[in-house]
């Protein structure tokens, strides 16, 4: 039930930032710029201490990759599974972290940077070296964060198979006279038993479903309620992301009308996601639908984004987002509709853009669960 | 015993906001550029959703405060309790942000930015706006974030109170037997039964409290453990946070030993924190008793940092640091001496500078209790 994968290799962090590399040197670029964060966790498998100071690796085509970090963090570094693969040097309290990075740029460089860099390190980079320049990675690189290899989708789908299996398992609990907040502990817990590291989980039910912020309370459930399940987390580093729309007891035809519309919009923008089409593509897809049901100022809520190492990353499915899809991009995709005062239904699912179109890693049913 | 202080007002942000116009001015920039995070939540209240999309606060010295927001967070912004004194304007999906943001910025001005705002926001901005200057707010205004105003420091107390108290609590529990993470989940009650919202518990225990880095774990306390607590969180959005080394049973002579100095180091830093004495000058106060008794080597660890709307911010108690300390400064000090395969000794607290000198904020014996 809980089948905890091997661990990525040095071999596999080596191959990964050799790929970025080149990647690089095709856009254009002198090399890749990568601070703590995502993209870091997934090119040499480093979580530094939480601290203000520059820890920077730098990835340079054809030249083996520099890891330049604070002198205290020197050991967590060299403990990093990707540390083999990459070479460390350090800065240490009263150096100027900047004249110390300038070793490893070139000084007329056009480098990526991640998008989350601090303007601090920006900053300190730009006046150490000013004819250097800098670009977002997200757009100069967009595929570089979000394709995923096949070991990675093996690992996203093993994700939302655990979100699966707790899912299932929470319908048969029960919901009439329980608290919002007992029923999100109870799926918190079923996902941690499924092998879960770190989870969320929002249960919005009545006229809270309305609202896509509510994450869960103290209201009572009780017969009559459509009730939002968001939830998710990290399993063995990587992200499963559900949601969900049930009802306490029979819904009413109004509720039946609008899951239907919410489960086809969701249907539709998921087959959608297909190599060669944009982000934006795949946002009308869902939005239109919904539109010219006459639900347009309902379904305000962004679509999707991507997932990974993280439940919530680029690229964004969005209104002038006009990345394109590519194989091995993983996306949480979704549609709802919220109806103030009244009641919402949202539905979402991960799914990884292949050769051959769209591919769901979450599974379980979509249709409306009558629950007790 | 959970005495709840009165809202910040509108009016309260409108004088944040206005001072902070004002030292910019006297820094000689344009102005000053917000983006989410901890400097937003003080000058305006606003905490805004989760997102990669630009939220911009620009206060510009003798001009209102302006706040750009994605059009969907609209409702959100207008909602922050200092809305009233900004004027809200926002941008949609598909349209640039950047190009919204230069009608508020003037063409060549010089700006102070957020330390942590995104390398993809402060490049669009670049591009936007190629005559603009910026410089990270740390470095040029370094005490905007730092120094608190009186009611500010007044929240800060009564954090330092509510953790002072969940200590002498604690200190009556039952340790031997007991797992680390018990004690840690203990702990954790008694802060929030104490009006802390977020809350964090370290327990170190024997050799684990020779790790800095450790958290809480299975371990089983037993006599003869020395235990490193630290702890705090947040009451009313300001942090506390407190650290104690304790010890199940008679410690050794050893441990008094260690203890005793430790206790000398962070008494000795503490005192130093008053106005015209740098954070360099702190931190060697502390590193130097160490250095001088013989523990050089494993007095590694940063004496400290800022605490504020959050427990771990600038600015650093660290060599190099040369930003001088100003009466309202709150800064989290401590020393510790870790001794690998043995155990470890630790002790913070929160200390504010004021006209007269060092005032601890946490004032519960720094002695090395004896548990049972």
């Amino acid at each position: 039930m809980n089948d905890t994968p091997a661990p990525f290799t040095e071999q596999d962090y080596a191959t990964r930032m050799t790929r970025a590399a080149g990647e690089a040197a095709v856009a254009g670029l002198a090399g890749l710029l990568i601070t703590p964060g995502p993209d870091l966790v997934r090119l040499c498998g480093y979580r530094p201490p939480a601290s203000t100071r520059l820890t920077l690796l730098v990835l340079t085509p054809g030249s083996e990759p520099r890891l330049l970090v604070p002198a205290p963090d020197r050991p967590a570094a060299e403990a990093a599974p990707g540390a083999g693969a990459v070479r460390i040097s350090d800065w240490r309290d009263g150096q100027d972290p900047y004249a110390a990075a300038t070793g490893l740029l070139l000084p007329n460089g056009r480098y990526g940077v991640c998008d989350t860099t601090w303007a601090l390190h920006l900053l300190g980079l730009q006046e150490a070296l000013p004819l250097t320049a800098y670009r977002p990675l997200t757009v100069v690189l967009p595929t570089l964060h979000a394709v995923k290899d096949e070991h990675e989708v093996a690992r996203l789908a093993a994700a939302g198979a655990a979100g699966d299996a707790a899912y299932e398992e929470i319908l048969s609990a029960r919901f009439t006279g329980r608290r919002e907040t007992d029923v999100a502990a109870d799926l918190a817990r079923l996902l941690r038993e499924r092998g879960h590291s770190q989870v969320f989980t929002s249960v919005a039910s009545g006229r809270n479903s309305a609202n896509p912020h509510h994450g869960a309370g103290d209201r009572t459930l009780r017969k009559g309620d459509t009730v939002v399940l968001d939830f998710g987390g990290l399993k063995d580093g990587y992200a499963s992301h559900t949601t969900r729309t049930l009802h306490v007891g029979e819904p009413t035809q109004d509720e039946r009308t609008v899951h239907d519309l919410v489960l086809a919009a969701q249907q539709a923008a998921s087959e959608a996601a297909a190599p060669g089409v944009t982000c934006q593509d795949v946002d009308r897809r869902a939005r239109r639908m919904i539109e010219d049901a006459g639900y347009g100022e309902y379904g305000a809520e962004p679509t999707g984004h991507g997932v990974g190492v993280t439940a919530h990353e680029p690229p964004y499915l969005a209104e002038g987002e006009q990345t394109f899809l590519v194989p091995g991009m993983c996306l949480s995709i979704g549609a709802g509709v919220r109806l103030p005062g009244r009641f919402g239904v949202r539905i979402a699912d991960v799914v990884t853009c292949t050769e051959d179109g769209a591919r769901r890693l979450g599974t379980t049913d979509r249709g409306m669960a009558i629950v007790a």
